[in-house]
């Protein structure tokens, strides 16, 4: 792993225990929350770059078609982990409620924003250095992160000068939020993890390539392992007398050809299978 | 659904109810974590009859391969709801730990007991009826719970009336225990939803029934979409001038095969598709 991402989670992690130890020192409930949420995101970038590499490994003895929805299975460990804190952080603050926050409380949760501040601008260089997708769409995670820190120290002052209950509505809201987020990632992993097949779209696409080609479909099948990665298996039909050679021929142009067509759109196949059978060997897609 | 099963979610439902309601008013910390578990039990066989009607669906237009995987995504949903329930109830327990039931917690955790005798009985009665193994399966988890439930019992007398943390410290391990098989759930449904290899048994007997049939084959590709339900994809490689009508009937030759030898392992074979290719088009296994 690259050295100033290494610290920078390291950095991170710390923050993430100052967060939560001051939230429950100083019973600031939103900053434990707060803390919480930051946690999860320390175990995302770092399962991100854990999953991403196990996703970019091709065929092994245990993955016959590679390793992909590896990807979407690290979202779904996030997603379990974001649910699990919800339960804990929202528990926590169901029996804490209304607790007022000590003074100087408002000094840390300031100090944990200007911390946030580092971090933040700390992953932006190593995103900038190490031009990761992941990493980028993260950032832009931890950029609403630093909002919320900035909130918890406005709920803080609010509460301990005027308003004694809002830093606890603004903890069950970020418990809230979590919770709500967690489930929605297991909500979208489950898409890539249970083959659906890919948008109307994509699938039109495939379809017009294959009536361009001359050749007869008899049956396409479809599926998404990750959002940009496809799994395709057609079944063309030929000449009963067709020698397999020639077949073989045609199978390996109508793959070609799909193949650089759905690259165009940013789809990539990552499995891609074409039977040919005889002229009327089956008639109906469920046939065998 | 059936009605007698309706009836027993129902009354099942209502004794999880009063677990939770009893074990809070109680100060019973472990009728409390125990309650939970039997919330998750309820979950669980409701969800599981969904998920067994999901997943005998066969294709369709947004799931080309079938719906076998959502026997395991059921699994799945319900681990996540474990592992949420057990951090809620472990932070609760956390908190509360060392409280003593009231003495009136002897008798409502013994009544517990009783009602959780009716739930049993009344889900061997379903069972028995229906033939189901899904539900057959769960049976065996209710009697677990019986016990626990009756274990809730005897740790509430004995805070009660000997040792104070008993009571706390069931309540902690049921919470833990919960938490542990969330996890473990989690980890099985990996299994399924990854397209993992079936076992090395099942691999050798594929390979065993390939060879002998008089056919050269270039790959063979597997993968699990339940315990017992396999994906097939196998190359096949025969002299180039062979008529694609011959290479067709090859090919199910040793589609049908495959299919009847395991289908004796107890393996069904989900979908199975052969190819059929020139002699030596390609070579090794990655070669397309
Ligand atoms: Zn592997
Ligand atoms: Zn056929
Ligand atoms: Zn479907
Ligand atoms: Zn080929």
């Amino acid at each position: 792993m690259n050295f100033v991402l290494f610290s920078t989670l390291v950095f991170y992690s710390v923050v993430v225990i100052l967060k939560i130890l001051w939230g429950i020192t100083g019973k600031n409930l939103a900053l434990f929350s707060d803390g919480l949420d930051s946690l999860k995101n320390v175990f995302t970038l770092s399962l991100s770059i854990f999953f991403l590499q196990i996703s970019s490994q091709g065929r092994d003895l245990t993955h016959h078609w590679g390793h992909k929805k590896y990807d979407s299975f690290g979202a779904l460990v996030i997603g379990i982990f974001q649910i699990f804190i919800s339960g804990v952080s929202g528990t926590y603050i169901i029996f804490r409620f209304n607790q007022v926050p000590s003074s100087s409380s408002i000094v840390t949760s300031f100090v944990s924003f200007l911390l946030m501040i580092f971090v933040v601008l700390s992953l932006f260089f190593v995103s900038h250095r190490l031009k990761s997708e992941s990493i980028r769409a993260e950032l832009l995670h931890e950029a609403t992160d630093l909002i919320q820190t900035f909130f918890v120290f406005i709920s803080t002052f609010i509460s301990v000068n005027y308003i004694g209950f809002i830093n606890s509505a603004f903890a069950l809201i970020i418990a809230a939020v979590l919770l709500f987020n967690g489930i929605l990632t297991v909500w979208r992993a489950e898409k890539f993890l249970l083959d659906w097949a890919p948008p109307r779209n994509v699938m039109q696409k495939i379809e017009n390539i294959l009536s361009e080609s001359d050749v007869s479909v008899r049956d396409i099948k479809a599926s998404l392992s990750s959002s940009n990665t496809l799994r395709l298996e057609i079944t063309l039909q030929v000449d009963a007398q067709t020698p397999i050679f020639e077949a073989h021929q045609i199978a390996h142009s109508v793959e070609d050809k799909i193949i650089s067509e759905l690259s165009k759109m940013g789809v990539k196949v990552e499995n891609c299978s074409v039977h040919v059978e005889p002229l009327g060997a089956h008639t109906t897609k469920d046939d065998k």
